[in-house]
């Protein structure tokens, strides 16, 4: 799978070089069977792997030999400039920050990833690296968001909205309200729009949007349930009679239209945020389409300039992110 | 729409009678039009009303004579045994609270509605009414959502689930970890299934998903927005061309009935539970049909003795209720 999506990713970016991690008797054989990858790749040899159930303090303490840890250690030397993985997030997660540290500024990692909407495309982070969050951390998110919108969407001034249980001041936990005053007083660069409700994800009413990753993990799998629940009731309803299933012979190209634009691997590769390298994560279930998307996720970041973009943002900010001298609620 | 709402429901429940609360002068008019509601309804006038977009501090202070206060009054007063609103959330949650009390043994009142899934359908709470919530709160909305599933889905031992960010024992906060380990040691008659995740909601692995109200609310809504996404898509795929048209026509049948499946107004009617009353709220937006489906809430809870299988379930449960006497994390 990670394999044969290099070789998708090759065709929309023949500029791009690999360094393959991972057992040399495995990925070897099958390199033979796609020379345009091979001439594009290195194969670094690793014997040990971090499995996907694996605890991620284990990993850390017991990976130092794994293909993962190995990766990593590449971005941190800069002998690879980012790092795409579909294995164990939690891992990935905790190895990528003990190795390539947070940027100053930026207190907790988040994971980003952008999704498709009535309107185009919005980024929802944080998606589960930080299961309590404060206003720091959420005025934090937000500016990475509004980088990661401006490298990987390319927005000039993306919107940000700070996900909520409804639009009114008062409402919400003391991280969110705090959160608000902060946004809306005024950070450079950033076009803060106010509070966003769950609604407004699929809806596309803004192009970023924050919240901790307790409510942004849940958010994302509930949609995913949904579009999953509506697949298989379409599949259903078109296969339930003769009819339908010739209403479905007609209908196919505009179905097939819409379900591309739907599809989950177009909006593969969740991005760690904040950490002093591009660290990529493909979702474990994809395949080599899906992969592909995540590759290219990581090289628009690179080409795009995502982490000078995010250090400048963070210097401008280095006031405003500092603890505020005075109670503002 | 109320008024329409009542016609649909006495057709399915003809025993109903209705105290409807409102502006006389506008009612009765209606009502001309409407025999069959007129003659299993008493006009309760009241003058004022408590707008939609009103404080629910406010509404409690200057709200006594509303409608909607009126009403609960009759409850609170055995004059009625529910009462179904399509007003303000807010505003009914405090004045319910006030006047009703919540039920001994519960702390805060949640917000319960069931929603369907891939395999029936499925009770998710709160869905708003507490921002934060502690173990203690978790559980006893477990137990509430138990009470609600037997009642209005008419099972007979519902499944139980903790929603959260992974299904591994270690995932989540104190709240949901601490909360865990309570419904773990077993509470009579609660069938725990443990932690859930947020695709878990529709694809129905429970019978009930409890969480705080602020992730509840938000996954509710981000759900209903992938909903409404799907539903333009499909309408455009349809239009987008000639052959679609003709596609749609034959598969028609086969649509309407998935949608009827999904139809939001299937789903109408939330119940503010742990009250000593019944308090269903329809959705603001829903019509006649979706107003009839929240009264037939009402009335399923109140035929399946709702109230008093949870009072029994709290006797029972009195003493695990209670603080725990020494630390259990």
């Amino acid at each position: 799978m990670v394999l044969k999506g290099a070789e998708i990713a090759l065709v929309r970016f023949p500029q791009v070089r690999f360094l393959l991690f991972g057992d040399e008797l495995r990925i070897n054989p099958l390199l033979e069977k796609l020379p345009r990858v091979r001439a594009a790749s290195t194969v670094m040899h690793a014997e040990d792997v971090i499995t996907g159930d694996a605890k991620p303090a284990a990993a850390l303490r017991a990976g130092r030999r794994s293909s993962m840890r190995l990766a990593i250690d590449a971005v941190a030397e800069g002998k690879a400039d980012c790092i795409v993985s579909a294995g164990n997030t939690g891992a990935l997660m905790v190895m990528a920050k003990m190795v390539l540290k947070t940027m100053p500024g930026i207190e907790r990692p988040a994971i980003a990833q952008f999704l498709p909407t009535m309107r185009g495309e919005t980024v929802l982070l944080d998606l589960g690296a930080n299961v309590e969050c404060d206003a720091e951390n959420l005025v934090q998110f937000a500016l990475m968001g509004d980088a990661f919108a401006r490298a990987v969407l390319g927005l000039v001034k993306p919107t940000i909205g700070l996900l909520n249980v409804g639009s009114e001041e008062m409402k919400g936990n003391d991280a969110v309200r705090e959160a608000a005053l902060r946004l809306k007083e005024g950070i450079p660069g950033i076009t803060y729009h106010g509070f966003v409700e769950g609604n407004d994800i699929a809806a596309g009413t803004v192009d970023v949007i924050v919240t901790d990753g307790f409510s942004g993990n849940i958010a994302l799998k509930a949609m995913e349930g949904v579009v999953k629940l509506f697949s298989n009731f379409t599949r259903s309803a078109f296969k339930s009679s003769l009819l339908a299933q010739i209403g479905y012979l007609f209908a196919r190209p505009a179905l097939n239209k819409m379900r591309d634009q739907l599809d989950p691997r177009r909006y593969n590769g969740a991005m760690l945020l904040g950490l002093n390298g591009i660290v990529v994560k493909s979702h474990g279930g994809s395949d080599a389409v899906g992969f592909a998307n995540a590759i290219g996720v990581a090289v628009d970041l690179q080409v795009n300039g995502f982490l000078d973009q995010i250090r400048e943002e963070l210097a401008v900010l280095r006031g405003p992110l500092a603890p505020p001298q005075t109670a503002t609620v």
